[in-house]
């Protein structure tokens, strides 16, 4: 059984869309989870008229961290927001996982000051998972880290196998490196330095550079990249997917059925949320627009990485790479 | 009456493309242009079989420089490649503008040797247009430069405004800065200075930072970014309508009516080529994959550029900047 805090007040359409995923997430998988919604008791309690019970409990909070504000100190001011509420309930053992659709940065943030870092790391990447051809790719950093150095390039690759490996059943995930070309020597320094550190770690099935059209090809289920491109490449493939339906409405086609099935293949709501990967706890952002399905979905998403020991997985190859990192500087 | 060189052996489709978009062009600007077709004449003249001659003229090369070699090493090698002879030709003023989609880092070398660059400029930078919501915005730089430093971020600002003014008729074209985040403080070392440096600059009409979702819905018309984010963005842009139209067949949208109709809004070849801005001459590169209407396209371009004087307003502009900047450090 796993116990999942969810962050109520966070996202465009809180609290509705938490509570509406919450509902559906008890349906789906019953038995698997129990779900604290954090929030204050009064708007949530109305919402759960009528509902069975059985899963549920709510953890009070009163403060809410808005998009805005700049995110360290809104951590700090607000002690009683549903974010910093719900991560001192992981960090207390009270709940093994913590979902928000609220604020990234405060998420980022107060994961970082609660539930502390693992080893090695010093800001944990974002990994977001974008639909392709043949399935989905994680793509890491989208944004947590303008500037990564080579080795937390490495990291990534490190972390986020493990991650697709716990938490989606990747036995053998492939790892790529965003690059301007496929040969060894392309980019600037930092990816080329990257390269021969993905290229000596036998612990990674790397498959080499990807280039920009190579991603929703699928040529890799990993996509290791800086966050400011990352997080580049996020929101555009995001705002894909209103500009095809757009099209799509002006080429006549306006069956919702056909829409349905055609939002589904760009929909990054098909996979819940981004794992915040590094810190000490299971921790799942959501987008702020992700409507019940989306938080639905991450609840799955946590489910698994809890269940199978993704944040000691983490910390063992963490402790590993910096192990070998060490052996090779010695 | 424009002279256009137009590179028969670039390209995945040579030498039948970029003839068929050169006949396309001839009859759909009568009067406007003359071609130069640059290659072997032994190759090019049975496809002219039965063709009005008027407007066409034939320029030997009998080297064709590959995708794969290395640009500068092969330009040096073959002096009588397609590339090298058509940019000798704009040199010696025998023809205006030269059109490849041979390989993109062959074309800017041997531009930069043979034509020479404007005042201020290291590596050209290279605009790609991305068809948007609201109609196109040019991209730049996409790739000629890995590491772009604030004085090119602000540069390509400059550049890219007055070639979609020249070229695309864009009164007063509204240049972004690609960031994580709107605020002037966002990004690396590098945007942030380079946001600066475009704010400051009064014929600029600068919109601030936009982020990746805002691309597609026509948030400015010149978007300034790094050589490795815009080069990742515009493959990526580029496999989307692929992609897209395999999401469509499964869906059981397979009327080719349709489809072309989608596929019109998601493609690159809509506006034919990519300007390579910052050299002594008029150069626009296209997409090795380019169809006929791709080059027909860029014939256009190459037309507009020529006639409004792009590279002696590029040259003013840069010498503006230049001067500005030195006053500024002063």
């Amino acid at each position: 059984m796993i116990r999942v805090a969810l962050d109520v007040l966070g996202g465009d359409s809180a609290p509705d869309a938490p509570i509406e995923g919450a509902l559906a997430a008890l349906e789906a998988w019953p038995g698997e989870l129990e779900i604290r919604l954090v929030g204050p008791p009064d708007r949530i309690e109305p919402l759960l008229q009528g509902v069975p019970r059985e899963g549920i409990s709510i953890l009070p909070a009163s403060e809410v961290i808005g998009q805005d504000e700049p995110p360290a100190l809104a951590v700090r001011k607000k002690p009683d927001s549903s974010i910093v509420r719900g991560l001192e309930a992981v960090r207390d053992g009270e709940a093994d996982a913590l979902i928000s659709a609220g604020s990234t940065g405060a998420v980022m943030a107060a994961s970082v000051l609660i539930l502390g870092v693992l080893p090695g790391v010093n800001r944990p990447p974002v990994g977001a998972l974008f639909p392709t051809a043949g399935g989905r790719v994680l793509v890491l950093d989208v944004g947590a880290h303008v500037n990564a150095r080579p080795e937390q390039l490495h990291q990534y690759g490190r972390l986020g196998s493990i991650y697709l490996r716990d938490s989606h059943a990747v036995a053998h995930p492939r790892v790529g490196l965003l690059n301007v070309g496929e040969e060894a020597e392309k980019g600037d320094d930092v990816v080329v330095a990257a390269y021969q550190l993905l290229q000596a770690d036998r612990r990674i099935e790397f498959v080499g550079n990807v280039e920009g059209d190579q991603i929703i090809a699928g040529a890799c289920d990993v996509l290791v990249c800086g966050g400011f491109v990352g997080n580049a490449l996020l929101k555009f493939y995001e705002s894909m997917a209103g500009f095809v339906v757009g099209v799509l409405r002006e080429s006549g086609i306006s069956r919702q059925a056909e829409l349905d099935r055609i939002l589904r293949f760009l929909d990054y709501t098909e996979y819940g949320g981004a794992p915040l990967l590094g810190v000490d706890g299971v921790v799942i952002i959501c987008h702020g627009a992700s409507p019940a399905r989306a938080l639905k979905n991450a609840m799955r998403a946590a489910i698994d990485s809890v269940g199978s020991g993704l944040v000691p997985n983490l910390r063992r190859a963490l402790e590993e790479t910096s192990a070998g990192l060490e052996a090779r500087e010695a």
